[in-house]
């Protein structure tokens, strides 16, 4: 059972939780709030991706990386991996 | 009338947009998907999150500090900006 | 005078121990060093980096934007800013 | 022969190449330089060093997590990898 399995209670909460922080944004746009804090709740919602992201990807090296079945799927999960750090490592 | 007022179905129609994007990621996990796939559905989600992000700043910028309409205005508006801001140079 | 022109005995003295940060990534990578310690120094170079950059930043929007001499000259850097911020908000 | 021996000529070349860069901003500031060009060259250092931790924190992944000698070696470079991309990834 892989990580994301064995979490999914966890990282489904903070998956929902996320999501009612874009509703807080949704609702401050809607009642026109300043933008600043608009501003602000975008920059807490990017930490908390962040957060979510970065234990992920840690379960994912480990498990599907470090502990894989065999070499191909080990390389296979490494592939993927570097592909997705792409995105943060610049 | 300010820049989130003035753009504002086009602005939420982006925030809709992610929470459909989070929602993915909600769906991806009770479906047990893999994590590969989870972990690309955040990037992209943090790529959305930051796009919104970048146009929101250059309207605060443009409207809140350079257009400000005195100067104390113009003072809070740039230290909210500062504030914001450390969230992402770093 | 400016804030970088202010400041600048501090700011070269932070941008020097960068270089000498990176000098010591030249002899890490001469001397074979194990590339986990490479990764930890490039790591620390970025850290000194974003944080002179923030400074930079915040003196930059302090001073040529929202205490600019006149408009034409706070909307040019205003404009600096915001191209500036691309390379961070992403 | 790890990938950063097998590429030390590269990597020392790109390393040069932002210390050369850090000169600049060096020399921008002692110049007393207009504050929008040192933010500029801080940003292209910024890129510089993203791309040269990309390349090797694939060549890590790879080398020292995928084609590990052991699984003790594994184990160690991935606790290594994780370390670094906490940096990274928020």
């Amino acid at each position: 059972m892989g990580h994301t399995v064995r979490e999914k209670p966890k990282l489904l909460a903070r998956v929902r939780r996320m999501k009612g922080q874009m509703e807080a944004v949704e609702r401050a746009l809607e009642a026109e709030a300043p933008c600043g804090d608009v501003l602000q709740l975008l920059a807490s919602i990017r930490g908390a991706l962040a957060g979510l992201t970065g234990e992920i990807v840690e379960g994912h090296l480990h498990e599907h990386v470090v502990h894989a079945e065999n070499e191909a799927e080990r390389q296979k999960a490494a592939e993927e991996l570097a592909g997705v750090l792409k995105t943060y490592i610049r």
